[in-house]
């Protein structure tokens, strides 16, 4: 006996709804390859893409074999234990289309944190920490948060504080745990060589491609149609509450406050940054979007649309802030990632907390139904409940990724397994390790780096 | 009380279509950044980005605070005034996700027009410019062109002619827009320094990077189908003169008639460029295929597909055709814009009035209902109806935008405040106004192709 | 009368769904693009991109006036003679959405071919070769495999064994026939000039751009989505076995293995390339990865993921193995394309004779109908029947493009018309055939910043 007609449409809509949005976050993987690539000097560019291919290609597997077990499975609320290869996928809960969609989301963490430790990291220890990130910090904090009995979530049985943390898209789940990652990692490597002089101050050390970092970004703003979006999973989903209104509103909704936050917060940091520096920085207005980006992800879908623009600014205001800490404690995180992704995630918690709508909060975490009371934002009157969940959120994600990422970190380094020498270093990561720069300039016009130390070699001899 | 089961349905159907419609219409923005980062030289591709970044998050705010507002409000055929920043969004006429679709048209206008300014100019006029073009030019060209009662539009109750201006998705309403922008913007700054020498004659000032230009076309062409498809805002739509047919069916010809219309200008720039410069030209293939997008976005739905072929025929035509009068009039516009979007976006306007088939018309405006008689294509023996709203449109948008942004450019420029210095355009905007190069090529890693010979001489001295 | 609107509901959705992945198809061929024009030379990267933009608007024209009739006319098992230029459609059978779908398969089968021959043949020539391979060999192979009543086709009336062969989005139909087309036209072209010295030995020739490989590599992922779980064609429909099973299921399985395999190829190819050239070599992760691809197209929708796991750990082992064989043999095929597509492609049409799983068989071929035998994968315990009809596929396809593809190459040969003269292989094409290089760096035209920073030391000397 077949489906009936009625299930046959709605379960056709929705995963079409989520497929394509999985698509979409996929290609954020591209975006972040090119972001990253542009940003570090021309010697290193081979090394850090094929970080970005490997964080999907090995994500893949694991998640496959148990990321996806870990975060979604239902045994109990800190870490699940089904689906370990994709056993008993698909089921009345959890479609193939959903371990897709998440599989976009888990291959990203990864990607964040190796901006921070680019430019100086051994590819093998890369591959144990992405491999260690993906695959077991990372779908433990999703457990939390999104699976239907995580302690955390705001839509299990649970509610912490009768609310539960809203992280819609994950500025916590996934930012904020790929920038502490990213946080521990580049502390513990310590800045390029180079990058700061003996007194401390920082010598410009300028990404080699530009046009990489403003496609990069722009390929980011579109997958961040499908992250944030996409996470309603179901968009044939009726509101009790209203006459014509439905999941339907809402994602749209969500699409215009994620490009409102992302633009004020690229605006903000294009005046800020042409006071600070005096001329119009291309890549600073880069970053400030995919700031805004960052913090709306956790209240996109619970915000109206002035909210997302206040949520903007301030995230424009955090970025640009902790860089100049950042600057000052001489710490030194090559694709600002835990400014990025770590500060404006934090930022993002705590906004949520703050601004969600009530009525727009029942609409994501209750499918709208009529009757329902529960905390919303603080400033809109809604109590503490949601902004001490959200402080929990933050705290214990802090927590987590430090105590998990921060030993592992460590005892690479302590083993001599984490940074790259210094001679490699100054040569870059291409040639040491990757057999070749990324660029090959018609060998009759560029000598290669092995040509050079010949010579160099036989100019010593001859003197 | 909810919404029926049935309204859901078709409320999530047609928002996935517009919604996804939007974001490719988004990547269009990243297809001329691209385009245009490729097409200038290595010396301003950071500022040119820049402004296609700037494009997008200035005209977010603009077009949410207001310009959204001008062109859909309701209030009178020229100029609307509801819905600042969102106000009675949704309602049951505009949803967000329509908002989302028509913003992602409006940041693609400047866009254009910075194409035509290129390389020279001050980018703080840059910013005047474009938030006066995005927010209040453009807006009020599709209050009277698609909005429901906008003096020109076809689907109002006015119907000027009886049938109003048939422009589907803009080749009248954003490229031409953008295009007579770009002509006065190109016009008052006059030609780059060193593109005609003394005697008139143009010197080759080729792009830096024809990758980046092949990216950006084929990104664009990806984006079409989101604009021009996509126009049709719902594809749940039944045609009451059919049996089978609906916009489901409509959606799918104006996907093949787009493709078909850009290949054959293709196609047709390259055979012709080959007889009269000598050689295969990638770029003018380019740019051919675009033009012959620009052409048939005003007739994408209404036209059958052998007669697209006739429109990117054309299209490539005039394209040529307006390159050789642009290098005899040493008119310098460093992307084309003027003559692709505006000439190739007025033959679209006059094409629809000759092709448009009358079936199509009455499904793409009357929801193809039955017992329906409206003008139709000149040559199709529909009569004079719409070819001449075709060319009342035309005049109007080249008139409504010479009379704003012409005044505009000229009064920048008798200020000082449109061109750059002629030391910092031979220098390039990058280093003068946006802190440093797109590329760095870390100077101490690689050694240049002139410190290479000076070793070797340096080598030959020793021997 | 029109259609009912549970019909219009059905269209709508399948046609989203058919769209939507054709779209993505077609960002394959900018993949393309990007992947072919990052492994050549700088001095012919305007030259292979051209070929994939004539790719593009060749292929449409031809396709729309007789390629969509040769494959999918009814009128005999071999070749289709109906609805050239798109006359009769639409029709209750193909809507213009399934000819813009089949459009962006079509297009892309040159492509593949074009990497084999880069660098060294004239572009007329490719013109020729490029027309009669998606205007006529491609698009019978189509006819046997995919159209209703093709001889091969596992869903026809014919079922060869009782079978039919499984080729799902095309393993065979599109990248074997690109692969063999591809072998045919390197092996008669030769080895491009100081690719192998005197002693038979390969010396390196490396593409001039890392960057753009990996943004190709990512691309064509992205685009695999539309390929693989596109070729469902429609997502409404409800298997009869299953009591919440459908098409929706199925397409989100498929991009599931498709991933998977990919995933895997990388991983294999990351290690083993480890193991034999002693670096992490990040472009052989990328073909790796799209030999994944390539091998699980044929029987992405019918088989598991864990047998898309197998799929992709061998197909790196073929890929590896024809790699050291090709340079063994001093065969030179630029992209790889013949290894790739080619190999792989076989391998993918074995795979799925030996793993095919009987009830997903039955939902992608019989709509999951019950009470449904019919041959499926060897090692599954599904007999001879479709291994020996996927053998069928293996030897014909190469036997047909053979004795089209292998004269055509050869009489261009014997005529002089095919390998462009040793000394513009040396210049480049792009200089020879193309009027310039893809990059201008122009010196005359960008000043160094040292020397922008000595003309301003000199200036204030002289005041």
């Amino acid at each position: 006996m077949a489906v009936s007609w009625e299930e046959s449409v709605e379960h056709s809509i929705n995963t079409i709804y989520l497929l394509f949005s999985a698509y979409l976050v996929f290609v954020m993987q591209l975006g972040f390859a090119m972001l990253c690539a542009g940003s570090v000097r021309a010697k290193n560019a081979m090394n850090i893409m094929l970080t970005n291919v490997v964080d999907a290609v090995v994500g893949s597997l694991s998640y496959y074999l148990f990321g996806f077990a870990f975060a979604f499975g239902q045994s109990n609320p800190f870490i699940g234990t089904d689906f370990f290869a994709l056993k008993d996928i698909p089921n009345s809960t959890y479609q193939y289309s959903f371990f897709l969609y998440q599989w976009a989301f888990a291959i990203a963490v990864a990607g964040i944190t190796s901006g921070s430790i680019a430019e100086r990291t051994q590819f093998s220890a890369y591959l144990v920490f992405s491999f260690f990130l993906s695959g077991f910090v990372y779908p433990v904090v999703v457990h939390w948060l999104w699976s239907s009995n995580g302690w955390l979530s705001a839509s299990s049985s649970l509610l912490l504080f009768g609310s539960g943390a809203i992280d819609f898209a994950g500025s916590g789940v996934v930012h904020l745990v790929g920038g502490v990652a990213g946080l521990w990692g580049s502390f513990i490597e310590g800045p390029r060589v180079g990058r700061f002089d003996v007194f401390g101050k920082a010598l410009p050390m300028r990404g080699h491609n530009a046009t990489l970092v403003v496609l990069g970004t722009f390929l980011l703003w579109f997958g961040w149609f499908g992250f944030n979006p996409g996470s309603f999973d179901k968009i044939l989903v009726a509101y009790q509450s209203t006459t014509d209104q439905g999941n339907w509103t809402a994602v749209g909704r969500t699409a215009v406050t994620t490009m409102l936050a992302g633009s004020t917060a690229g605006i903000v940091t294009l005046f800020c940054r042409r006071l600070l520096v005096g001329h119009w920085d291309a890549l600073d207005v880069c970053n400030g979007v995919l700031g805004g980006f960052v913090a709306i992800t956790s209240g996109c879908s619970v915000v109206e649309p002035w909210a997302a623009v206040v949520c903007g600014f301030f995230a424009a205001l955090v970025l640009i802030g902790l860089n100049i800490l950042a600057l000052k404690l001489q710490f030194d995180d090559p694709l600002e990632a835990t400014q990025l992704h770590g500060g404006c995630g934090a930022w993002g918690l705590i906004f949520t907390g703050l601004f969600a709508n009530e009525e727009f909060v029942i609409q994501a975490y209750d499918s709208g139904k009529s009757g329902i009371a529960r905390p919303y934002g603080l400033l809109m009157g809604g109590g503490w409940g949601l902004f001490g969940a959200q402080l929990i959120e933050l705290l214990v994600i802090v927590g987590w990724v430090s105590v998990t990422m921060g030993p592992l970190f460590y005892i690479l380094h302590k083993l001599g397994l984490l940074r790259i020498s210094a001679d490699e270093e100054i040569a870059g990561l291409d040639i040491s390790s990757h057999g070749g720069y990324a660029y090959a300039q018609s060998e009759e016009n560029r000598p290669r780096y092995t040509d050079y130390l010949r010579m160099q070699e036989e100019q010593s001899m001859t003197k």
